[in-house]
């Protein structure tokens, strides 16, 4: 059983992918840390470990020593100092904040507001989408895991962008997530009265996502992409829903593109593109690691409409983690992620 | 006290107008009719009712007979034929249906699939939307009252299609709508267990709000408008949210644009323009007849994104009727309609 | 008009009352006062307020010398010295705290952890239960507003217990109530993620409500009554259900006791006694300030179910205050509560 | 592998199941049956199963034939044929429905308006509550699923009425079920506008799980037990509670009923006792097939309040039905069943 570490264990994404990987068939919790809790058991802070684990929150230390593969669940900047160490320790790290997402240190300071602190490392990280990049993923011990937006927007245009079938400056992603995205912190927007029997966006032109979504669709369409995003806050605990408008360049024709599309995904585990004529929605996702796509005309003949779902927590967080993990480690891709979506 | 029918009491937007109106300072339900509650107390069938009326629902006719204004609230088709007999009669008819909405014979048959039954009343009657026709209204008596998603984006829209500001051809209306659009009916997608904690879009490139909303922007634009429209259902009772993106013809003036709707809405009692900074959100118009429109920038310079949102049962049906009803008896305008949101 | 003052009106329930005043046909709103949120518009804390009031938040002293009756919406222990000042200066007070609903300072302490800061005014006030106390209210200037839990549990017992129909030492009630019963302060109980989808007891045998509804009851039987009181938090904003299971003296007979209810209440303009075989339930209640009551049996014979339910900010909070002022003032009790409830 | 066989699979608790076995390690789905939609996919009927199954509907006479152990997920009164032919060819049946679970027909008649069809087979059955019956259900090969309230409440109070610690004429369950428990069909009831943000009692002192409550707790107390069961329908998709009242016998001692709890459980697999001060809650196992019980006091010294919590589609239904499976085969009694609950 490889030992695994989880630094930062008591927010939303620690405690989602403790919860995934004590039912993975291939691996043992070593350790996990939380600054808040430490010392206490985890069962303390979340009611739904009792009975399941005796784990007790140590510190980031602690974690690092006793793991091979350490997962940091922290707010961002907070993550490179870590990554180095255990880089230097010969172990993995799958780092599920936003530190090593973007190539670009400048970028990076500008949505930001610091500079990288280890540089020397971002180099030999990869962004862990293993629909794009899986064979660099398998070679490589620092992952930067994808943002739970960004996820569902490139899965979305990935065959698009690498078949240079749409207009680059002209792509609209109406983006809408459940409230776990915006994790444990007590805010007014999430206080119940005030989120419950509501929706609005947020952050409209100003999400950190965006400069993580351009520099990976541009990378898909080796050329430089420019979307328009907005985040929107759903009133239910877990998925997010993207609506993508693309131009095309030509006219068109919906089952040859959709036959692009299953072709391009046949063999991915965990995206599946909906028949022509059904529409994807949260509610088949939720609580797996799959992507549903479907793909939809306007009326207008030269413009596609793309939904592409997941569960934020899952193929946008832990879940995809774990994926991350599988393939490192030399597992089946599905180890610990042959989930169900409850219907209801 | 004029004296006011509903045809269609039991239906939501019935129920919603009812209860509106019992609480209007200037007039008094004459009579209901439902076919399906025929001689049914309405507060047997609903029953929010209870101890706020005895009225008993009757028949299409004895509504027509009893009343000066006839509000329908009817399936597509079936308000035709009784506005007919309500003008013949030299009353006011109000339909909340969309009988009325469409000018074009031949783009309602392409949607709605049927002709016009009753062909010579259709050049009389207005769309009801005040904020672009109230003069006309004024003299009217039959009133096509709009569609809610429409209100959303028409009001969303008119400053700057009537300024000429954007590009006709690549707009983009991404709506999100309560359950109770879909009304009393039931339907698998509104079952509790399988709507509640997810979202979808549905009907997408084929709404039949599409053609309403192209032929109102096309009025304020004076020329051929086309827009990308997708309908979401979201989880919660009531409220429409629309997210448009507009293309500019030139560089975005943020501040003038906000300068200029402020202008256009100053007179209008129930359209606010939000700060620059704000965000629309459903949940400070529910219950009201207002609209609440924030204007937004992207990093793209040439587009600006709209957020428009209203209560759909208020002002995107019984409550903007109610204004209709208003404009045309030379009552305030925001008789029976000074409502204010509760904020949880 | 006659001029109020609302002192903590940043609070859900402060801004409650607010938004149901601003509807009150005989008063206006002479001052507002706020500790966290002094000197801004009301509006800019609580968005539904845009542009239907422009009131500024003040200082309390502000708020009693401008105005003719003064609430105070504040934590415990807070009102007593404001309302001395009020008091003093022959001014109108209604606590809609809970600084003087239980007579009895020991029990007062035991419950609070405080002694009486001004004991001399406690015994000129009056607990604000209209259809208990109408004619004493009548003669007050200090309102002791119920609590939300128990104004449910108290007009669902009164008619039995004044008629001494049940036993005193086995009575249980089983409270649900939404989450604004838990105001606007951040929790993680009522963190969005965390109680959307859940359900739970709190405060079990120990919630603050308990002393206040035994020496109510009591007050009604001539006795002393011994209750059991759980509460339990519904994932829902707006509204308390009480189930209360009593054990009678003599076998039941439901359609008596019916016609004692309805006898009880018949000239009560918010209280309704469901017919025999309706089941109350929150929805046809919401945003009114109605308590529904229905009556129902068990195959015990000696047992009566009442069900008792309100929307917890109006009859348990805002809207009962705004009854105890038009009751003081001479005004039409449902002078601006007359409030229909949303069907949905 | 054994064959499984689900007869019913496209209403809740059969799809529930279904989703549940296709992680089970040591079974395989032989067939499944469907009146409704014989001949489809069943991932054309429930969407989550989209590349996850290709099982088709087929009838209930080829379940039968191809299975070993027969699940029949089925409205009441529909089993018994089918159990009778199971039993005739030697397979086990595992009935989720009601047609077994009450021994005496009068009873049953009285309840569901029917007699026994297949009256011979139900001696061979046993009610299907490992915690009670274990060793019986070992050897038996017709089992009777528990009812999902009866399973929290049955539970709850199993160490009590084994030491006849409590009043048999004065048990209290107030029980709150969320809307999957009311099942696929569509009813106004659970259409979303008319469910979500309400909260109500239903069939009060009428439940037809009333009966197989007493049933179940006579036999633990070897008495006649009378109950008053409230049923309640939650705006949520899954999870029971109930607050249980019991007068007990003499003053409650509280630590020492709590000890005798854990005792009694420690050995069960699925029942956690929470410690002292913890109060259990719908969300800690939901998905889950674990019950959690809280004990709690009140201020009167001769009562206890047990808090009892399941998820009704796992413990409630299906995943208690594979619990019986697993014993009756050997297995493992948590085997499919290691289920952690989402923290949110």
């Amino acid at each position: 059983m490889t030992k695994i570490g989880i630094i930062g264990a008591t927010g939303y994404v620690g405690a989602e992918l403790l919860r995934l990987l004590l039912s993975h068939p291939k691996v043992e919790i070593a350790a996990l840390s939380s600054v808040s809790f430490e010392g206490q058991e985890i069962s303390n802070v979340y009611k739904n470990f009792l009975n399941k684990t005796n784990l007790v929150c140590e510190t980031a230390e602690d974690v690092i020593e006793k793991s091979d593969v350490i997962f940091t669940a922290l707010p961002h900047g907070l993550s490179e100092d870590i990554a180095k160490k255990a880089i230097d320790s010969n172990k993995i790290c799958i780092d599920m904040g936003a530190d090593f997402r973007l190539s670009n240190e400048e970028e990076y300071e500008l949505w930001y507001g610091k500079k990288f602190t280890q540089p020397e490392i971002h180099a030999s990280s990869i962004y862990g989408l293993p629909e794009l990049n899986r064979a660099k993923i398998k070679e490589c011990s620092l992952i930067a895991n994808p943002g739970c937006y960004p996820t569902t927007i490139e899965l979305g245009l990935m065959p698009l962008l690498k078949n240079s079938l749409i207009k680059l400056d002209n792509i609209i992603c109406d983006s809408k997530s459940g409230t776990t995205g915006a994790g444990r912190g007590l805010t007014l927007n999430t206080h119940f009265p005030e989120e419950n029997e509501t929706f609005a966006p947020y952050k409209v032109g100003a999400h950190r996502h965006t400069p993580e979504i351009e520099e990976t669709l541009s990378v898909m369409a080796k050329e430089k992409v420019n979307v328009t995003f907005t985040p929107h806050l759903l009133p239910i605990n877990r998925g997010i829903l993207s609506t993508i408008y693309c131009s095309t360049k030509d006219t068109v024709n919906l089952e040859e593109i959709h036959k692009l599309y299953v072709a391009a995904y046949k063999d991915e585990p965990f995206v599946n593109v909906l028949p022509l004529g059904e529409i994807a929605s949260i509610k088949n996702v939720r609580l797996t690691n799959d992507c549903h796509i479907s793909l939809h005309l306007n009326h207008r003949k030269d413009q596609i409409i793309v939904v592409s779902t997941i569960d934020n927590m899952v193929k946008g967080a832990a879940g995809q983690a774990i994926q991350n993990m599988n393939i490192i480690l030399g597992f089946e891709e599905t180890d610990g992620l042959n989930l169900i979506a409850p219907a209801f």
